[in-house]
């Protein structure tokens, strides 16, 4: 291991338990029937946290505020959980398997699970606005708030993360062209995994010169992307006891995948390119005067030669 | 018709003229396969609109921003909408009837329920955050936007809306005590009229004196309390054409409901009392300078004397 990935892997395994703690915190400790430990096992254990990394990597990079970013990055994770237990119940994906453990409907019950997850996105954005006298505040001004709110909504909703998954229910067994297969990811995983770097940037104290933001939404498209074609790659080469789902199954179900598309080799190829925009973005973010772009660069390259 | 009620009258169909225009322009154009046909099947058609005309009364009450409020009153519509759509679904209440027409998972599928309802939510919070740079920002500072949505979050989520659903689910063929109904109640419809009350109050350009902000809370929990317990008596009393939903189902159902606590004449008592607490609480808030509580006042009385 170099230098450099030695404090990377310091770095990342630092964040990730200021993740864990945090949203053990902020989940309600009192919630009625059962409902609290329905949202806890959907949020706790064995997830990889990227939204979380991703966001707090942009907030060093602009050098932002520590603990609005940490709101920022449990948000994101919010919805991405929420998002996976609806994705797994019977009228969608029908998944009994996530991250080796029984999917929440299994374990709990549909109607546990549906409320789960509409009870985790209502705390995205109960997360993200501390009331104003809270200690939480000092360094999250309202527009801070507001701007971190206005993001994940539109990341999350019908132009976004929903609306990608609407377009995947619609287009199973439909032959998309390459186009079409990307406007469906650029919502449907893209749009949450921009909005974690987004939402990191929108920590700054100082509003940011624009060539940084357009490098950071630059970095934050192709790593979404990315993430997908990874993804689509894995289904196929790895297997169930590793990957913590059902492998295979995107194919089985008749959904396009890059893999479908492309064939294997031109999927790994593309992933590759992506990473290469990813980090030419990072070197103009860097030109534009932010330095500290190190966990953004390793963050990158951990999604695209992942192996699950 | 007196000429309060004719002037109550009047500023009710021009309110609810403002509120169908603005879901109907801000509900998406363009979102992706078929998703905003449903979000909009959902929103719109046959609602009552109780809660917009909440916020955009206690608005008129704290001479608020009128553009800002219009926000409000459609993002805690949404909140109730995409409730309705998720309530209704087969592992919920599993009902067919809304409004006298097909639930949307019985018009559309229950995966585009499942989606509408969760982009419904998303919605709803970027309605309450517009840009800085828009037209709509202009009356909406960030510190209003924050506090909308913290009021909102807060009211939907595992503490309000959807724990009090949980409690539901758990308690069927239970025997809850008065206050046991009243705690479930007091978060699965109490929390989101309350929150409407105070959304539109929060429009207010300057803060407001504690003794006006108690009135306006002690007038939304008495409120919503009361619309409770009238659907109780409503859901014995009615018939299903009139109700436009199916009258009769909680008590086949085996769920605890004012009638069956206390009997159908306590039941209405209560509700009458209840209305004289919300009318004694507006008193107290012109008491506190505030004059504007007409509308107020009369929702009060419409929702307690409505027959359905």
């Amino acid at each position: 291991m170099s230098a450099e990935q030695g404090g990377f892997a310091a770095w990342q395994a630092a964040q990730l338990a200021r993740v864990e703690r945090a949203l053990n915190e902020w989940m309600p400790a009192q919630a009625p029937a059962g409902l609290g430990e329905v949202m806890r096992y959907a949020v706790q254990g064995g997830g990889k946290r990227l939204r979380p990394l991703l966001a707090l990597a942009a907030c060093e990079a602009v050098e932002g505020a520590p603990q609005a970013a940490l709101r920022a990055a449990c948000a994101v994770e919010l919805i991405h959980a929420y998002s996976l237990v609806h994705d797994d119940m019977p009228c969608m994906d029908n998944d009994v398997l996530r991250r080796g453990k029984p999917t929440v409907h299994v374990q709990f019950g549909q109607a546990q699970a549906l409320l789960a997850g509409d009870a985790l996105q209502a705390l995205a954005f109960e997360i993200l606005t501390p009331e104003p006298s809270a200690a939480a505040s000092a360094d999250m001004p309202a527009a801070m708030q507001a701007a971190l709110c206005r993001l994940l909504a539109r990341a999350a909703g019908a132009d976004g993360m929903a609306g990608g998954q609407a377009i995947d229910l619609a287009s199973v067994g439909l032959p998309l062209t390459e186009p079409e297969l990307r406007a469906m990811h650029r919502r449907k995983t893209g749009a949450l995994l921009l909005a974690s770097v987004r939402m990191g940037a929108a920590c700054a104290a100082h509003p940011l010169p624009a060539a940084a933001l357009q490098a950071l939404d630059a970095y934050g498209q192709a790593l979404g992307l990315a993430f997908q074609v990874v993804d689509d790659v894995l289904d196929v080469t790895a297997d169930s006891a590793l990957l913590g789902k059902t492998a295979g199954k995107d194919a089985a179900a008749g959904k396009p995948t890059y893999v479908s598309l492309l064939g294997l080799e031109a999927a790994r190829q593309l992933a590759a390119d992506l990473l290469a925009q990813a980090e030419n973005a990072l070197n103009a973010l860097q030109a534009s005067g932010l330095a500290h772009t190190q966990p953004l660069h390793a963050l990158a390259r951990q999604v695209v030669q992942r192996q699950r």
